[in-house]
This record gives structure tokens, sequence and C-alpha cells, in this order.
């Protein structure tokens, strides 16, 4: 059923959630295991299931600069992917220790572009690469300025003259 | 982002559909193809996927009867999964073409129960068989009595009695 | 790849598999309904579901083609994503009726190029665009050419030079 | 099942691994932090996301004695879900910190049946409940006894009479 309702808190458009004053982590990797049901039947992971393994990539960079997603969304902004670039190198396979890095690569006014390195941990071999590019929305779906906050504070100056 | 602000009138909670009287079709058959990120490395499908495939057959069932799930939603009637059971007799492969029956097998005041056949095509091989119990809830999650013309004329009478 | 020990036959790398003597139809558009498990909490489509409806284009385009993947695999051909690109537009929502075209633009000695362009039925609005590069592979996962048949005429003479 | 022209070894049909003498742990608990993509349109986890938690809980559990599932695999012993049954209670939200007790109940000649617990981390809450049948196979698909060392030795003993 829709959020809303079942968190009217959130819908009521207020932001409840403390930003951190600037984003200073640009970069941070985490371990992936792929999961059973995320190989296929050639016998390695699909490749569908990487975009998946970004956004977790995505979530734990923000993490490690103060927040969590769920709060930006609480606080009425919305991250849309709007671009994805994914390049297969070689396949990854079930139950291997993988690391991937995120790297918050550009900041703008309302978007974010960050690239993606999968590495397979025992050898490090470069399995994956890929980028994206997240729009910001309000709860519309409108394109909004993104917060303040996440503006490198060298490049929101630059920005903000747009 | 949530449901509620892009579409206002949903959760204005304003019914904007029309119900039929009653639900006449009690079965449904579905034609499924098992999609390639389906399978697993073990050369089959995953286990996991029936469930989304029984989902699919409770929706058609529904639009047999008249209607989409999606407009029961907007008219804030949701219906959530309590239990599920499955047995597991033979594989589905890739690309087969398989047959789900879906039975709407029992209907109360708040729960809705469905049983499954999933089947092979080319030789009537049954591959799996399951139920599931849905419960109906409003828009804050609450249970809640399950929209009259979802039961059966003679069932009814009986379950108001309760 | 399919599991040699459940299917002896196919893996004894013998071809049982007739193919057409070319690839004819270069474009194919087949309908797709979102399904309730395809949608994220955002109320549309998770982004990471639009690479298994490219997939599914493709296997209905080889299909118009006179033959299907899984036939190819059997013969030990594989294909392989090498890369991916999409462009989000606008999401996409459960249960409305959508169509993704997929056309075969480019084959060259060992990849093949697919685009994709998936539109809202209802008012012909472009949702999501995309490509990919399949890369041919054997059974060891090695690059090989692509079989013969799938050049269209005129470029195989072409590709043949390199 | 493993693809055995891309590991001809595994194929080989040699057990290359070590298995220990006995499966001593028979309960574990891990963490689980649902990801974005596994919520649905209603805001909350969709349920046919709780049989991948399930299994990595039995992935994990296994581990804990020793092992991993996949050189099982490779020696030629698999595990097909043959029956899964699951109570939703409550729904489970995004990024909330959730724990897993997976708990192997039973084990005869040739099944093993696993029991889970769901939890939310923050307040204890129970949020599902499910017990699933594993059959074990061969490459074939065919029905096999476990291996010896899967059984409890007490119980061995009493299995071995069937």
């Amino acid at each position: 059923m829709p959020n809303s309702n079942r968190k009217p808190v959130i819908d009521a458009g207020t932001p409840k959630v403390k930003f951190p004053k600037a984003l200073t982590v640009k970069s941070h990797t985490i371990t992936i295991i792929p999961r059973y049901c995320e190989t296929d039947q050639a016998g390695v992971v699909h490749h569908s299931v990487y975009p998946v393994w970004f956004e977790m990539g995505r979530t734990e960079l923000l993490r490690e600069n103060g927040m969590a997603y769920k709060d930006i969304e609480k606080a009425g902004v919305f991250f849309v992917v709007a671009q994805l670039n994914i390049k297969y190198r070689r396949p990854a396979e079930y139950d291997e220790e993988l690391e991937l890095e995120t790297v918050c690569s550009k900041v703008t006014a309302s978007r974010i572009e960050h690239t993606y390195k999968l590495a397979r941990c025992s050898d490090g071999t470069l399995l994956t690469e890929g980028s994206s590019l997240l729009a910001c929305v309000n709860r519309q779906g409108k394109i909004r300025r993104i917060p303040e906050f996440m503006y490198p504070q060298s490049q929101s100056s630059v920005e903000s003259q747009r």
C-alpha cells in the first residue's frame, strides 16, 4: 500500500531528518557475495543483478557520509536513475567474494554521477565497470535542485551560478 | 517516491472505481514462459519465482472477473499475502510453455484462499502445487472486511453472520 | 548454459538444431505488463527490471526469425551481454500496457548490437531507450565467430573480410 | 549445478572437497538489510523475497558447519527445495535491520527440514516464520541419500534403518 498512509509524517512533507553539512566521503567499497538466485543457467550472475549491486554501493556510500537514503526520502527528496551504463568484462560466480567500489564522480544542480568498479577479491580481477546518473526529484516526480549539503564545497559555488 | 503524491486522487480515499456485483469466475488458467533470468545455475527455474507467477495468476483471475487489482488498491482496499505453501514436484525450465491454473478456493470475511497448479504444456506433467491466503487490509495496514462483491452470493450471507 | 548432466545429448556438442539460412527480421515489438513485484516503494518499476525486458525482446526477435535462443545454446553457441546502456525518461507503472521495440542494429564477426525503445501503449509516450552489445562465446566462454546465418547477407561478405 | 564446460574438473565427478565429519551447528542467525529493489509499491518487502533470504540462511548455517554449498555441488550432491511454507505476520521495510534465525530441524535419509524466524532487530518483533524441505539429488536430478556427514550421529543410525 502507499507509504504515505503507513507513515503519515513522511507525507506531511515536513523533513524530520538532520542532514550532514556536507558529503565528505567521495568513494566507498563494499563486499558482495552473489546469491544463488542471482545466477542463471549459464552458471554465472545474470547481467540484470549488477544495477542492484550498484544501488547498494550508492546506499552505503551515502551511509558513510552519515545518512540513510530512506531518511532523504522521508524529507521529500528522491533520486531516480536517469542513465545507466555497464561494461561486463568477466562473469561473476555464485558465492565468490567481490569488491564493489562506488565513486561519486560528479555533482550538478540536479544530478549526481557515480562510477563503479566490481572486482574479484581473490585475485583483484576487474569484472564489471559502470556509471549511473541520478536525477533529483520531488514527491511529484518533478526535477528539483539537490540538497545543498550534497554539493562539494568548491563545486557548490560553481553550480549555484548556473 | 510514494504513490499518493503521484496519484493524489487515490489517496483522497475516494473510490473512483466501479466494482462488479460479484466474482463469477472461480478459476482461471494462464500461460507462462520462464524467463532466462528466472533460472539459476542448477539449470532450472529458481524456487523463489513461483510466488511471483502465483501472483500473476491471481491478478488475471481477478481481471477475468472484470477488474484490475490496481483499481482495488485505488479504492483503498489492499490484499497482502498472509500465508504461502508450495510443493515443488518437478523443475520448470527456461522458455518451456507452462500452464498455471489459479482457483479461488475459499472466501471469508477478511481472507481469500487460492490454490495453484502449474503444469508443463507439452505433456501435462504437474510441476508445482501451491496455496496462499490473502488478508484484506486498509491503507493503514489494518485488517478490514473484504469488499461485499467478493463474496460468493451463497457464502456472503453465511459470512455476514459472523 | 544447459546442464550437461541433465541433458547429456546437448553437451555432446553435436548440434541437433536446424538454423534458418538467415535472419530476415531486424525489428520486433512485444507487449509487456509490469508485474507487481517489479515495482519498488517509489511506486514505479525498479530500474533493474528493464534489462530483463530487453532480454525478452531479444528472445522474441530471434523467435520471429524462426528459432529459440535455447536451441542456439544447445548447439554450443552462447551470447553474453558485454555492454548495456539505458536512458530512463519516464517511469513505468504496475499493470500498464507497454510496448518494447527491439532492433538488431549491427552485426559484426563476434558481436551483435541491439537497440530498444519502450513506450506506453495508451499514449505512445517513450519511457526508456537502451542499447546492448552481445558477445558470442563457446561453451568455454571463449569469444567465437557468430553463426554464419546470423549475418545479414550483404554485411556477411563485408564482415568475413575482417 | 556447475557449468561442466567452464569448470571441467567439477564435472569429472571426482569430489575435490573435504567434508567435515558431522554437522555440529544446528542453528544460525544472520543479519539482513532489505534492498530497495526488494520492496514493492505497497512500500514493503515483496513476499517473494523471503524464500531468497531463507536460502541465504541455509547457506550460512552450512558455512558455520565448515563448508560452502558450492563445494557440495562440486562433489555432485545437490539440494533442491521440495516444499516451502511461509507465514507472513508483519511486513519488513527497506533498509531496516532484520535477524533471520535458521534451524536445521530434521534430517532423514534424503531430506533436510529447516525452520526460519525473521525478526526486526530494533524491537524483536517476529515478522515472518517459515519452513522448508530440501531433497537431496544427484547430477541427474534423481533422489539420492544425503552425505553421511550430514546426519546427526544419533539420528543416522535411526534413519539408516528406514
